[in-house]
């Protein structure tokens, strides 16, 4: 527990949120809404929420069960944050883009125009990817070291391009016709392994100084990743000793890179279910699982965790066979390794782990405010994360629900921030402004 | 003239306006801006523009002049046109995108929702980019003939992954729990040249059906893939004759490859300096003209055109020299010709050439806003132009002076709209909704 207060980020729903369009009061069509983003961009703001956090993907996911509810259509996150810049003032918009299917340059000018835009509210996700090969002239999606190797010279690249000019580079003195300082432009003239980039940027250096980089690995290479270049560091951890492991692990080896382990925040993953009473807040997540298909979701889980066994097929109160000792040689280690985990750890019945995992490998959190306050209390105090990222069950009841009703309780107890305490983004979560390299 | 009324696009200044910073009325910063640009869009929606147009490139110009004045360092148009899309309700929003240093998965899913968030609003300006590729790992940039077959090839996976979905696949069925129809989901399976994409896009179909295409290539293949799937055509002619010759070869061309002539629409640019008498519109020509630092302009647009000799060199009274009879090798002969045949015709001294060419090779229109509508109308009705882009000159002087004066004008003659006629810009524009291939 590094930070005084509470971290809130939120996930932007719209798709992803299980079954929630398809209660009656859901409203029709959000996904291509604007109205409905604005609804819960506006909401949030006024809950004090730190951050909008945009997932994103380069693919549809032809996976079983994809005309069974929304999952990868969705509106690119940043052609969506720029638009929510101009309906907002305070919340931060961090948008992903993949490393492994973009142009560095093109990644730096954009995440550049959107903190100006913004006023210095824009956040990068910078994410290797979970597929999409296929569309981009490549048969596989890169291998997973590769890919990794890429997403470091490629942040090293961004980052550089944003430093291209000083702070005070755009004199534009009238009486002299002097547009720019040239002294204050420097070139990148990056020659690595996967790039060749000279410089300079086309934009002028964020109001950040950088972009916040948020991060999510959860791979070996992945945390180092996150250790080493990462300031919000999402995650999917089921129990407090293991978020607390994960938490020490990543900040000691941030530390090991030389940085203070204060200027990294972890956020674990949340999906809560408010109720008035607990009995309120149970039927509400009994109605929203009972609208889950449940045979398509555990064909999709198996293939998510790369299974040898299709959960389908199992009786749904078999408990689930133990997985292998070893982890295949597949793309996304730290996925299987979730679910294995969990295997392992409560030999679930099928129908448990199916509500294990309905919020995609982060905790389910049933409960009133106080009891959800408590829940998140004690993690945030047993030093297992400096805050959450929220992932709502409905729309848009689901959102004022938390808002309404945990928010509050979380700022009675002076766990959260009453108002946004800066005026950019690293301001609000306490991450230090960027300084240009060439200083 | 194939349309009933003049149509009118706008340039979106911020930078590229040559001097017009150095006013003492004008904004500082506004390159940086919102509330500029904001102002802009708003004022040219009052007048009842089609479309705001967005230039863009991916490097910056270290060409002579560089601290003169702003030419290359600008927010990325994909960023500012949605963050526009929040703030105004007719106008079509055509942002520029290259297809030599994107990836068509990309830039697809980026005009989609674009599409949605505009409410159908959206266009895409293909370029092959005038340089850049430095910053993509490419020590020169693509030579003309590979740029442009990539860019057919790159147009056609576009369309394509824009028809990924039927128009009704999203059927959202509650009851059922039915949320897409994947019968109406239609793979690419491109395999090309230059790409292979499988598809789906992971953006529902565009509301225009696709994105307005917008092509400004005025090589021999510029204008072939302008012909075949140009909408709007953006053209830089000093001629009524030149003009109506390049207005009646891209339609002939566009009929060869089975479109109707009027499914294109040529946008000839002009920069129009407006006063309430000639005098008062020559005096603030030549105040702006003052402004500019004629020597590294001049070596600029020495370079621009690849000349053998420095322009700036020569004395500013002389003639210039008659250029070489062929043209180079260079990589944008279009440029390059309409600078030779301007010194061909106009055998103008070096400070004629200089006033002609500050527009960037548009016309200069120095007048009453009943002449420059009378300069209009003689294009339009001389089958030269079907409307124009018009690059202002200051900042935001030079944008009230137009539309408070030149298009009541217009107005008055019946040959500009007085209200939007359509829902979309497409609508707008006169050009029909695309439908589907696989219908
Ligand atoms: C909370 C969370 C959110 C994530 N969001 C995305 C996302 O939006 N897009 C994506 O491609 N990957 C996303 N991921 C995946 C990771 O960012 C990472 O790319 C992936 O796990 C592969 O890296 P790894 O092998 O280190 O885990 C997310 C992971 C977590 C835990
Ligand atoms: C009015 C006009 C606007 C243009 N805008 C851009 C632009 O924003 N970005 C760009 O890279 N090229 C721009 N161009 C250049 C062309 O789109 C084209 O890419 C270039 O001329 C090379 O193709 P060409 O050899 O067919 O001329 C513009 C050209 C004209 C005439």
């Amino acid at each position: 527990m590094s930070q005084s207060k509470i971290i809130l980020g939120a996930f932007v729903p719209g798709v992803l949120t299980g079954a929630a369009w398809r209660l009656p009061e859901a409203p029709k069509d959000s996904f291509r809404s604007f109205e409905h983003y604005r609804y819960i961009a506006e909401k949030l703001e006024a809950g004090r929420f730190h951050s909008l956090f945009f997932n994103d993907g380069v693919k549809v996911d032809l996976d079983p069960g994809l005309e069974k509810g929304p999952n990868s259509v969705r509106w690119d996150p940043l052609v969506l944050a720029p638009a929510l810049a101009t309906v907002t003032r305070h919340i931060g918009l961090i948008a992903t883009a993949s490393t492994t299917y973009n142009e560095p340059y093109n990644v730096a000018r954009k995440y550049a125009s959107l903190d100006h835009l913004s006023n210095g509210r824009a956040g990068w996700n910078l994410v290797t990817s979970l597929g999409g090969g296929e569309n981009f002239n490549r048969s596989e999606h890169t291998l997973h070291g590769d890919r990794h190797e890429r997403a470091e010279e490629f942040y090293d690249v961004v980052s550089g391009l944003w430093d291209s000019w000083d702070d005070d580079a755009f004199v534009q003195d009238k009486a002299s016709g002097t547009w720019l300082d040239s002294d204050k432009l420097h070139l990148l003239e990056h020659q690595g392994k996967y790039f060749q980039v000279k410089g300079p940027l086309n934009v002028a250096r964020p109001i950040q100084g950088h972009p916040v980089i948020a991060q999510a690995g959860s791979s070996e290479a992945g945390i180092r990743l996150g250790a080493r270049v990462g300031e919000l560091i999402f995650t999917a951890q089921q129990t407090v000793e293991e978020s607390r492991d994960f938490y020490e692990n990543i900040k000691g080896q941030a530390v090991a890179f030389g940085r203070s382990r204060d200027h990294l925040k972890v956020l674990p993953g949340i999906s809560p279910v408010v109720g008035s009473t607990q009995a309120e807040a149970e039927a509400k997540y009994q109605r929203l699982q009972e609208l889950l298909d449940p045979q398509s979701f555990l064909s999709r889980i198996s293939k998510f965790a790369s299974l040898d066994y299709d959960l389908a097929e199992l009786p749904f109160d078999d408990v689930v066979p133990l997985p292998p000792e070893n982890f295949s040689t597949d793309s996304h280690p730290s996925r299987q390794k979730l679910v294995y985990d969990l295997i392992r750890r409560e030999r679930p019945t099928v129908r448990q782990l199916f509500d294990k995992l309905t919020a995609g490998g982060h905790r389910v959190l049933i409960g009133t405010p106080e009891s959800i306050a408590d829940d998140l209390q004690h993690w945030f105090e047993a030093g297992a994360a400096d805050g959450f990222n929220v992932m709502f069950s409905g729309l848009h009841a689901g959102i004022d629900d938390f808002v309404d009703g945990v928010v509050p309780e979380l700022q009675r107890r002076g766990l959260f921030q009453r108002e946004y305490v800066g005026a950019t983004l690293r301001e609000n979560l306490g991450l230090p402004y960027r300084h240009n390299r060439h200083r």
